[in-house]
This record gives C-alpha cells, sequence and structure tokens, in this order.
C-alpha cells in the first residue's frame, strides 16, 4: 500500500468519537490529531493518554492532507473555509437539506482555488441515502420517491424540545408512520414546579412540531431511554422507459453515530482521489469510497 | 438543453426493443438508427415504417456520439472494440460477472487510443445492483452481503436446458431460497417421442445446474408460461467502524428488459460526461446517469 492518508478530526462529540475509532479501523489512513475547543479537559486527557495528540483551534496543526469536520451543522460552513483556505480537503456531514446546494457552490470555489477537495453532507442522509435516492431515479426516471425514517432520535427536534421553559432534558423521537409521513414522540422530563399542559402546548405549538402529529409523553429520566439506533425505509414505485410499476426499496436498521463517521471516513479516503472541487456524495464514484485498487474489488464485487 | 445525444442501438431483441422504446423517453437523446444483422426482415420494415432508419453491420453508420450494444453477451467485446476504434462511445449489459474485470482491461485501452468511453455491464447485475453492493460495502466495510435473485426467469439456464436432447422448448426459473442460495424451476415442453426420465436426468447432470437444488416439470406449452418479471433482495449484516450488527436491504420487483434497457439509456448518457476509458458503473458518479445539471438534482434529491 502506498502512504497512509493523514486523517485530521475535528471536534469530538457523538460523532466525533466514532470518527477517531473508525479511523482506526481503516488500514489506509493514520491519525495525525483530534482538534477540540477545550484541550485541557479530561476527554483531552484520556485522547493523550491513548497516544493521540490534541490540538487546540488556534494552535499550529501537524501536515494532514484531509479534516473530517465532526462539528455541529451550523458550525460547518465555517469550518469548511477555514480548512479548504490551507488546502487541506474537508469532509463534513452538513444536515440542512435545503442549504446542501449553497454550501457546494460556496466551497466549490474555495476548494478550487486551493487545489483541495470538499466531500459535504456525508452522513447517511443527505449521504448515503442521497446515494440511493439518485441511483432509483435513474432506474425509474419517472414516479414517487418515499422515504421514511425512524424508528430514532432527531437531534434537532429533541434540541427544540429542550429549548422551551420548563423543560429538563427531552428526547424526541422520529416515528415513521408510511409514505413518507412521520409522528413525533417527545419524551420530556420536567423541571420541579413546571406545568405539564404549559409546556405540552408549547411544544405542540413549537414550528419543528407543528407540521407532523406530536404526541408529548412525561417521565422522570431522558436519559433512561437514549438509544442511538436509528432506521430508513425508502421506496420508489416508477417507469423505467415505458414499463410502469417497476417497484424498489431501500430499508436499513443501523447505530446512527456509527454510520455517520464511517461515511464520513469512506468520504476522506473519495477525497484524495477526485479533482480539486466540492461534491455531494453522488457526485462521487461509490468505488472510490472503498480501500485499495478498483480492479481488485470490480473482479468481485461488480 | 445543449444538442442532444445522437444514440444507435444495435440489436433489436429483447432489450434492444426496450432500449428503442427508452432512447424516445429520454429528453435529451436522438435515436440515429437501429444497426441489424437481418435489414429486411419484417421487424426492420415495422422499425422503417416509423421512422426508424435500419443499417446493416457492413453499411456506413450515420454519425453518432454512442452505441448501445443490445447484442447477445458473448458478442459484446467485438462489438465493443469495433464502435471504440471508431471512436464512438458504447454501453453493454455483459453479464458474465468473472469476465467482467477482463472485458474492463481489454477496453481501457482501446478507449483511451480512440478518446472514446465505455461502461460495461450496465444492466441490473451488473449493474445497479452492482452500485447498491459497492455502498453496502463501504457503508459496513466488515461483513457479509447476500444476493437473491427472482423469482424470475434465467436466461442462460433456460438456453443451457433448451439444448438438451428431446427439448423442444424450456423455461428455467430461479427461485430465491434466501441467504444466496436459489433452487430452479425448469418447465420442459418435449420433442414428440422423447423421454421424461432421460430428459429430467440431463439436465440434473448438466453443469449450469447440478450446484442447485433442481426440479422439472414437464409442461404441454412453455411459451404460456413466459412473464418478464423478476426481482432481487440484497441484505448485507456488518460492521461500520466498531459497532456491529448494522443491518442494510435493498430490495426490488421489475420488469427485467424494461430496467436492463433503462439502466443501458442512463449509462449512454453518462458516457458523455467521463474522461476517456472504460468503466464498470460503481466507477460512475450516480448522479452523472441523470437528464440534466447536477446542481438542479442536488437542490432537491441530496
Amino acid at each position: 500500500m502506498n502512504q497512509k492518508i493523514k486523517v485530521l478530526v475535528v471536534g469530538y462529540g457523538h460523532v466525533g468519537k466514532q470518527v477517531v475509532t473508525t479511523v482506526h479501523t481503516a488500514p489506509d489512513m493514520e491519525l495525525v490529531g483530534v482538534v477540540r475547543r477545550s484541550k485541557n479537559d479530561p476527554q483531552s486527557q484520556v485522547l493523550t493518554a491513548h497516544g493521540i495528540a490534541v490540538y487546540g483551534e488556534d494552535e499550529a496543526l501537524p501536515k494532514a492532507d484531509v479534516a473530517i469536520l465532526a462539528v455541529p451543522t451550523r458550525s460547518v460552513p465555517d469550518y469548511a473555509k477555514r480548512y479548504l483556505a490551507q488546502g487541506i480537503c474537508t469532509v463534513d456531514s452538513f444536515d440542512i437539506h435545503t442549504q446542501i446546494a449553497t454550501l457546494r457552490h460556496d466551497l466549490m470555489a474555495i476548494a478550487q482555488e486551493h487545489q483541495a477537495v470538499s466531500i459535504i453532507s456525508a452522513g447517511w442522509d443527505p449521504g448515503s441515502d442521497s446515494i440511493v435516492r439518485t441511483l432509483m431515479q435513474a432506474m425509474a426516471p419517472e414516479g414517487i420517491t418515499y422515504t421514511d425514517f425512524g424508528p430514532g432520535m432527531s437531534m434537532g427536534h429533541s434540541v427544540a424540545a429542550r429549548a422551551i421553559a420548563g423543560v429538563r432534558d427531552a428526547l424526541s423521537m422520529t416515528l415513521p408512520v408510511g409514505y413518507g409521513q412521520h409522528r413525533r414522540q417527545v419524551y420530556v422530563e420536567l423541571e420541579a414546579g413546571a406545568n405539564e399542559e404549559q409546556v405540552r402546548q408549547a411544544i405542540l405549538a413549537d414550528d419543528y412540531f407543528a407540521h407532523d402529529e406530536t404526541i408529548v409523553t412525561f417521565v422522570p429520566s431522558v436519559a433512561a431511554l437514549e438509544d442511538v439506533g436509528h432506521g430508513v425505509h425508502m421506496m420508489r414505485k416508477g417507469v423505467s422507459g415505458v414499463t410502469h410499476n417497476q417497484r424498489l426499496t431501500f430499508e436499513m436498521q443501523i447505530n446512527n453515530p456509527a454510520l455517520t463517521a464511517q461515511m464520513m471516513v469512506a468520504s476522506a479516503r473519495a477525497t484524495q482521489r477526485l479533482t480539486p472541487g466540492a461534491y455531494t456524495l453522488p457526485e462521487v464514484p461509490v468505488i472510490d469510497l472503498l480501500v485499495g485498487d478498483r480492479a481488485d474489488w470490480i473482479a468481485h464485487l461488480v
């Protein structure tokens, strides 16, 4: 094998931790460090004790081929621009679907100017699901694709519920009710003295919940319910050529941060194989996500 | 839209017919003709009556950007080399899995020399299934993928059964029995005077059938059983990073020649977007299979 790909992991939350362990499973990669805002907290000490270098955000960084940005979605554009401007490739899991095209456009020029590659929105949805949706569109150009999520925790909805007055902790489950419709089940742990009915009404009125059927349940401990399993069921019924009723289905039951991290690590590999620019996953040859030579995979995968 | 892609269809069997109608549904393509060995038979007359030009194999051809080779698998290498040598891109649905890597290698040099693109094995398996298998491998690098086919007719097995002495006509169904194992159910119409038991034993001893459970059934008319529906169930259980038990499933129920034709036509489009060389489908960005601009698709598919 050639020289290993030097990987920097930026951020060390749920996804960042999984990215670090996943990079260690990749035979063609070398972890050169983790970048954190708080480089002296206990978690950083554990990393250092395991021989993993931790860097503060303003420190000089080691030589890296690619930075995997395991940071909050809203911070992705700033981080990506900063690393690309240093000629370091980036991978993120930016997940605001309506802003992906804009992010790609903004990063394209910077990436090309600095001879780097950025793969954006490289988790599972957007991410691997986007590849499947695009393939289904190609297989049956006319028709409808339904994407059903869950059961699984929605981070965005959980954060929205936690922001409501009287809520100590909250967890919002996304429950598929079929053909693209979802029910929200919000588990709430109240602050002492908070009023159940007021909290329930505030959640139902919130823009995050106003458009779906929503059930609010009060529980003594939200922490006791946490489970990062998730799922997807995607179905397209459409037309190939002039032939109707072609039925295509993709389904998965997965550990959410583990799959997000795996897709980001695979995409980090692909950054080393593309010409400079910004890409979403359907623009990347799927085979470039795999370790090693194309010809070897073709012989037993195609 | 820019100038339309000029498409030549080579061959006019089950798949070739579907390719012709599918090219007509593609807004960015123009059918410039159909190439046939027998250009004066009734089918050619029907094509001509519909305003579709028919060319014999040795005639001068119209200007074409891409030739879709709807010819028997064993003829694909010769046809592909002939068209590529004229600088015409090619698409085929070559389906002998063990020889795909060799075909790609052989066509690579010719395609590059003549500044053309060849996309090989671009049906559904190999083809769209290969993209899904590759993606599943990337999502869970350790683990096992099971591909179950059917229920549906196997062309290769049907042809093998028809070649046996005493068989007037035969149809071999591939029936999934789960986790990559298949049963063959062979429907046989006998020649007058043929012996059932001798034919049954000859089928069971044939190398095509010797490795799977095979049931032979005698029927008065094989033609009455024909149906080109087919299906696939692909399942991978594997590991993302260090997290086991990730479960990924792809399933479809489809009209076989219609999906083969649609994938070939989509691949013909992609030939116009790649650098010269020979590719299998997992090497092609999935988005390049779609009509129109990447940015438009990214805004609502990713």
